[in-house]
């Protein structure tokens, strides 16, 4: 502990930094930033903006970088973008506006790389917030994505056309919302690991991704399933998967 | 009225037909035979044995047969079928042990014929027996059934080597239980009317059918379903679609 | 293919319609338009409005009258409607306040024409917008439509008083709110095939369509259903029934 | 309560009827029977057969003779009725096997007689056990009851033809399960107060009478209701309602 | 029919009370007014503001008064009232702030008078809307009301000091949100037929009405219930029972 | 722990209790018992009879006499009493029948001595097994129980009754089943901490408790609540209460 | 109540105050303050701003001070809050923005001290809201709080290292949202009696406290706990334990 | 299809081998055993016994040895391990009582071996069966298991003391039931993929394993989950991953 109080002390190490290391978190306005996620599972901390106001969305933002030198958010509308890129002036920003994330990162920061490939697919048009979103975490992580969108199952030709990539990834994410059958499909064709991903449209009676949850949950092929819209989750899972792939390819 | 009085007093008319004649219903020890849904609507009025005594549904399967020449038992243990066949020696006696269900006809009973086929199909060996209901009933309304089973969406190829069969018929009853996906993706290959019959497998969250019901009302292609293990309703359903689809042919 | 890749490059075939044919669907800025699904299905492919901006429904409409010669908005506002109005200069434009439809064609549209009836029956004024809608797309199919509107249950007079155009169409829709008792009431006195359509009326427990839903998939009469609000669906299953009974006409 | 006690001590009072006297309820081997309801609200306590032995049944119907001259059990099997019967040689034992009521009374028994009716009507056989529950409570409070069975809504000529026999009564219970339509179409052709009694047929989604009860409690109609099955508390409700209008008619 | 038309031609009668007496409804811009409920049932049609702009009110208004005299609004905002009274500068306006309800009479309007009365209790504040909602209901039907507010089941007290009037009266309608327990407690002190009205107050698991709806139909005392916040159906219900009870006082 | 091991081999101490020392339970061919919840949170460690065989519970009985000296039994039929006395005949058995728990000690047993008081209050005669089973519970933490049975909501004076009585014990645990007032009623009326004990008693809907659960978590007076039917965690919560009280009484 | 009018006419009470003790509650425009529930349970009576306006809250908050010397606010906006303030010019005026709370005392108002610590844990930031209304409810009792925050369970580290705290306090209140798991965690290591407190954190399926209420209720340690977000309630609840505590170090 | 033919004349190919091969599953009088499954995604095709006589079963589970050298049997009683083992008397059989499974193979079957290991951890006893389920099926995949037992959240000093096997396997598999919070612990510590399986534990609310499925679908740590009891599903999923980690470590 002495080490990094005399780092702070000459200015080689920011106190958020120092606190981050000693505490495992660290306190701004806004809140507290969970440093030690990061350092206990390897997993990218992201900040969910989605009932934060701008200010804090930045505030919180800025201590990621000073920690851990990159922040991830998720959630983010544009006036959330602009407060965070406002607030992070000497970083690297990169918003993606479908999935609604930011990342931000200083100019020397060194993402990881992971030699593994998850394929993210998704049935239509609505489920490409969520299934962006576990796509960032999983570049975040360093993982290789494999974007396969609009295959639906009411349009089953389109998921045949893809069987090869569907086979050679390591790990595959399948968003569905209404009945939520696709990943039932795509498992029943591939021996690839499967985690499903409810997403939250529909209407009436099993709306709100109920039907997806539950028709993926009652799967006859065999998956593991992740909360409806938990974009961040699936990604989350699927790259501790693919990092333990990645791990025996290194061995 | 008279009319069918002087017949019961010359014995021309059993009471019980007479009674339905002008009641609508014939009285016995074991309840009501509703005679009358089949004039008005032209389906055979099932006993639902599931619940009555063998003694009771004999009671109520005499009642029908004197009353329209034919009765129609639904969920029916060997106890059931025992009973009806001892209860009316003269019949004969039809038991369909997978769908659980008894005809039994007089003689001289004239079974209806209409130009119209109904495709039957399920996901597996549990959907059975509902299918199986739906298709006597289809049968007894004199209705061409094709059977098409073990079709489940876990193993694709079998759904695709049997389009042809599935674009011809003029209505398609698909049955399945666990996510209940097949109807969804059977509708997606067809431009056959699908009516989705949910069946109660599955287990945990969502079991009993619940999730099969709840992905095909959400399902992302036209269907129009039943309730949960309603072999009865899917069948008559189908079969007031294939009787009108005969009489344009016959016009 | 080379057929078509040559008429584009001699203008006699827009991109976007070629695109269709090739790949089954058009890619706008506002997403796909799903073309296949209506040569897949004969269903016209509906664009829904709701959650999505004027622009990009503008967008999506403008693809679809190039790939099929006509758009099909649902849930449409009047900014929606104005939108597309805008987009679509050359267009006849039938917008439909109260089920919120609008039809876009292009001058030498050919509309389909079947010989076949829908009729479709609402129990309140609440009823009328689903209601609307599956009278649109039936419409759209070439399909008659004759609707009969405000015989709610509650006065169970006026159902009576119309019981020869409800037993002559060759399919019902009875759309109902509340407690859902009017298919059922309805289902009773005709043999024509009913499919219910259960409106999200009534409040507190069971409030948001849930007793009609179950109202209609527990019916003691026969029907099929489709899910709370599904104008859509239930306008397009009983195309496709009107059409095979249309078919067997024509044989 | 020296004068109770005297009473006792002299002979002239059971124990049982003094301690209901003075502690509201009497105590058996079974528990207790709490005669306090009777004087509170003038309704008949009843015993509820169901999870009791023949035995704790018994000793409960010698209780509520002794105290009050009369036993009322409800939802009693053959075994409970033979074994009330057994420990009450010298009552009057009438019972009812559909409605599952046993009614014990001592041979001097006053029974009440108040000067009004109650209509009770049913849509089909499952509906009579709570129906006819119903009716028991009715008669023991000494109201007049009319019995209007199997009129169920797919039949609706059967409901019409009663349409007098509906206006006449005081107050009406209207029982049925499934869909439980038929309340809401009674309360809309008479102005006599009805109370909907919910039935637990039905299976599947919805099933064990949460669509009728949900049906009835968001009826486009006026009703209020009573939980599934509850016969006693629609039969106790009605009684209340039926004596209030006689006593009006005595004032 | 032919004196009606005559009437009319006379301008002795409006076209929309004509309408009313023959069609059992008059036709609006803004929809139906139901003016065939007051004479099948004697219940005031009720206007639900709820939903429509004050426009639409207003013009229902109007043709409830061109039919019956009388307008009766609920669950309306100033802005309804205000626009109503606008529309109906010759009628005698009654608003009731806490119960959102206006009343809108021609001058020669004559109210009915019932012989009977009804006490009105709530639990606190939040339940003064639907109470006095129902009060409004019965005061058009011409029952007197008795006002009883702020009774808790937390403050046991005040219930007891309240017991003669809780006697007094000849239906009680109860209303409680949260736990919903008043209408239990009140109906075990009274022989009065008592109807429980849930109120949405509450929060978390059960709130919204749902643990107060439950509560009343699992009472264990004798209840019947109406839907969570439906004052227009506890007081037309209460009323229904009222009239019975002053009809018989009339006999 | 070579002192465990020496006492072990002296056969000072029995290998049961040696392992429970040492790994914080003792293995038994039924399972393990956790002897280490008592060392934890001074809780008695219950064996739960209900799903397991009479041997099955005997073996862990006798495992944890040999651990501490005592075994309590819950939710035990009269066979799994009799298999504990079997295979326990030096041990004071004490069965309480109503509750179904079973109390083994060894005859030089030391049983805790608490100076606080709880009270145990039910609404009815079902109420009384988990109540019961609170109350030994609490016995064997040493604590006093005040028993205070059947003073239903619905007869409100026998809790005024004995509202001294519910003012003077430590904490109050209230059992309720149906619709659950009783502890909103109680808590109403006492400064004394309530636990609320739902009980599933009632039937249709929100039965099994739910409705006594909701009841109890929406009430409109302070109370904290255990599961349906937890009459373990309702006693061991009290429990934890008084031993605080009571470490305080001892400062 | 000669002495308090008596007292009210020579203007040494207020009327409100005279009310307060004569009815048990003062009456204000915007409703009533119950000033008797302090009085009966020793409760501070808090009130709710959440769905009031300024106004009406800053009008109970003046009718409470001048009741009892204090008013306590709970879910309070800085719109409430300004009201509140410029309403009580002479009283100090102490807000909790975190917790939403405001506590208005005149400068003579006498705080209870009560004897006791309660310990309020909390598992993350969307948990301080509720945590904190609790901790204002106890202070206002007079009861020491400490409070422990952010230590949830996905780093369990930080509960370890307060294992002291958790086990020197009286009583503990652990909030937790999602999946609800630390109150589980906690009081499976201290013999602290435990309050689970579920918020109203997470989405998805189980979603809004759900979750988090149904882990806490099936926790296989020994907890009581309280509705979703109920904050007053918890602090209540562990307020009366704190004083069942604090007067037996008293006796 | 000719050597294959060709093959059954000469007697070295089983009929069922031979329609296995062809067809994709063997026909049998209890059903079809479908052999495709393990060709498909190398998961070992399981009969389930639940539901189907020990009879079916032992049909069964010899046209999966006659088709695949071996017949794994989940949820089997003793009558149909006896079934099984008489059916197959040349096979070695190996049962497993608590984890309900068979496995039987013919004396030449060649099991596969995967280089890589899955640790599956429980909460409590009750969680041994689904558990064991999981590792026979990875057993029968070739992938070691690591068996945690009894290391529930109530004890966390056993999960502590598990630390390093946590981390050094593969995959992990969590059991638990009740409140379900054992995986979400683990996966607080460790940066292995944790899959959550609920056990149908738990009563009251919540119980059936509802609150444990819904706490690991809202865990705040990464996890995955399968369905209530669906030890196949997570041992095959499990497996799927472990089968991936292997391939790495075989590059």
């Amino acid at each position: 502990m002495r080490d990094i109080l005399e780092a702070v002390a000459a200015g080689d190490l920011s106190p958020a930094e120092a606190e981050a290391q000693l505490a495992g978190y660290a306190t701004t306005d806004a809140g507290r930033f969970d440093a030690a996620r990061e350092s206990r599972r390897g997993l990218p901390e992201a900040i969910l903006a989605e009932g934060k106001t701008p200010d804090e969305t930045a505030t919180l933002a800025v201590a990621a970088v000073e920690t851990s030198g990159r922040a991830l958010v998720t959630r983010a509308s544009p006036a959330h973008a602009e407060a965070v890129a406002d607030a992070l002036p000497n970083c690297d920003i990169d918003r993606n506006a479908r999935a609604k994330t930011i990342v931000a990162c200083e100019s020397d920061y060194e993402a990881p790389d992971i030699d593994a490939t998850v394929g993210v697919v998704t049935g239509g048009t609505s489920d490409a917030e969520a299934a962006g979103e576990a796509a960032v975490v999983l570049e975040q992580m360093g993982v290789s994505v494999e974007l396969l969108e609009d295959v639906g199952v009411a349009h089953l030709g389109r998921v045949l056309d893809h069987l090869d990539l569907l086979r050679e990834v390591d790990v595959l994410i399948v968003a569905a919302g209404r009945e939520g059958a696709l990943p039932t499909v795509v498992a029943g064709l591939v021996d690839t690991p499967v985690i499903g991903l409810p997403i939250s449209t529909g209407y009436g009676h099993g709306g709100n991704g109920e039907a997806a949850l539950l028709g993926m949950i009652q799967s006859c092929t065999v998956l593991s399933v992740v909360n409806t819209d938990a974009g961040y989750i699936a990604g989350s899972q699927a790259g501790l998967i693919a990092r333990a792939v990645a791990a025996a390819r290194d061995e």
